[in-house]
């Protein structure tokens, strides 16, 4: 499995000074969009944010502005992948069952997700050793 | 009917140095999220948008940076409304047969759009006139 999973989403700019991006549920990525978050960030020392997994939710986080650093782990590989606002048209899967932390934001940081579900306490799973645990049970 | 219905989206803020705000279809908001697009102005003189109206769309925009006002019309009253990022946790209803305008965009102005339905574009009204007659016809 490919860990980094981008989708690309159409960008029409018009003569009207601004830029149009949308997205559509089950069409432009793999899932119906169910929640919507956003998290913005407003001091240059920002915690790193996530160190968890889902058992379930799939989601796809897209930077409107600033950057950041995703990082993505399968329990057998781990990988990097910078965000910033040049990749405004582009979405990061962050698929159930991956492990996923973001570091190193930009004070001016702004990340929208599209999650596939509604919030479940239940769904996550905050510690990475049980994570491991759950890969080896379900393979 | 109050032309303008803001909905308030719960803001989290923590110690990391973010804030977090989530919006749930049917649940926050009054419709499923089947798209979602975002605006974003480049320019110090974006022209004005909008001037339409859906049959059957409804949305919620929410101002994530900058400002503009947007402009509400039913066909027998209309109101003004200025969003700016301080209202980041409030999102605009923009009701089905509802013209809308949208105009002085900031240059770091950045909308977030929630739409209840797939692009249609059979849904748009872009003449006030006929908008006005569609209102005449479902009395």
């Amino acid at each position: 499995m490919n860990l980094v999973q981008l989708f690309n989403f159409t960008h029409k700019s018009d003569e009207r000074g601004a830029s149009l991006i949308a997205i559509e549920g089950l069409k432009t990525i793999p899932f119906a969009i169910q929640r919507v978050y956003y998290i913005q960030i407003n001091t240059l020392h920002a915690k790193p944010r996530g160190y968890h997994a889902h058992h379930q939710l799939r989601q796809i986080a897209i930077c409107l502005s600033g950057n950041c650093r995703f990082v993505l782990d399968d329990g057998l590989n781990r990988v990097n992948i910078n965000l910033d606002s040049s990749m405004n048209n582009q979405g990061l899967l962050i698929d159930k069952m991956i492990w996923h932390e973001m570091h190193d934001f930009s004070a001016d940081c702004l990340l929208l997700l599209l999650a596939s579900l509604p919030y479940d306490s239940t769904d996550y799973i905050h510690d990475y050793l049980q994570f491991k645990q759950y890969l080896g049970m379900n393979q």
